[in-house]
């Protein structure tokens, strides 16, 4: 199996993972603290991704630092397989939720102008969120194409 | 490079081609149909995601068309690597403007009740859209992760 930058126990595996989690925590706080988000779904749809985002990549982050500190090797067929599949389901779910709250969020901004109306007080919390979404979206994919990467060329 | 079910080429590939581009024009159509939809940001985003898509998978269903029936082999790296970036990019759009307009149009159906109100009219049609857009997606991301593999197992 190639041994490829961003690949499970190595040192740029664990950044992308730390990274991972953080930006998707700072989202969920971004949301959690914008007055009234709970009644758009779409909304609440952003945070359980985000949710999922930090438990999983958090999980790895934590594989990574014992296989670092142990110098195991997790580049077998089985496990990388795991987390093909689990880093393109939550990119894929990371993706369609900060794609919807973008949607809701130029509707509101621009297309309906509840935010200049002073319909909805915290747009810029909101708007923060989803572009932290976007930010956890765009370094799980990179995870997620190394590791089908490494499974392919096996 | 391995022969793969949906590769360039193949009678497979064609059909996931067609199916795209079928599906991608319909969306499109159920979405001009719908009275209104050109006010609101994510349905002009979901409709021009489609026009790409159907440009990129109808241009290679014609090119899929020609290698089948003249049997060239459109097999090699340069070939396929454009087909994987191409693919990538009108699968992350398709994607990201069908949960765009997805997420309006729960929050016209169920958060804020539009459609029960009768506020806006064609609630049907964007519904039928936005599932098409995403049948389309799961299309797109098939050839291309089909692609991707081929790339990666050279």
């Amino acid at each position: 199996m190639k041994d490829l930058i961003g690949g499970p126990g190595t040192v740029s595996g664990l950044l992308l993972r730390i990274g991972q989690s953080v930006f998707a925590a700072a989202s969920i706080v971004a949301m959690v603290t914008s007055v009234g988000f709970y009644r758009y779904t779409a909304f609440c749809f952003l945070i359980a991704s985000m949710g999922l985002q930090v438990l999983w990549s958090f999980g790895l982050a934590c594989l990574d630092i014992y296989a670092l500190r142990k110098k195991r090797d997790l580049q077998n067929p089985v496990l990388v397989s795991l987390f093909v599949v689990g880093d393109w389901v939550t990119a894929t779910l990371s993706l369609a939720a900060s794609c919807a709250s973008a949607g809701m969020v130029v509707l509101f901004v621009q297309d309906i102008g509840y935010c200049k109306r002073g319909y909805i007080h915290s747009c810029r919390g909101l708007q923060i969120s989803v572009g932290l979404g976007f930010i956890t979206w765009s370094l799980i994919a990179m995870s997620s194409h190394v590791m089908f990467w490494m499974l392919a060329s096996v």
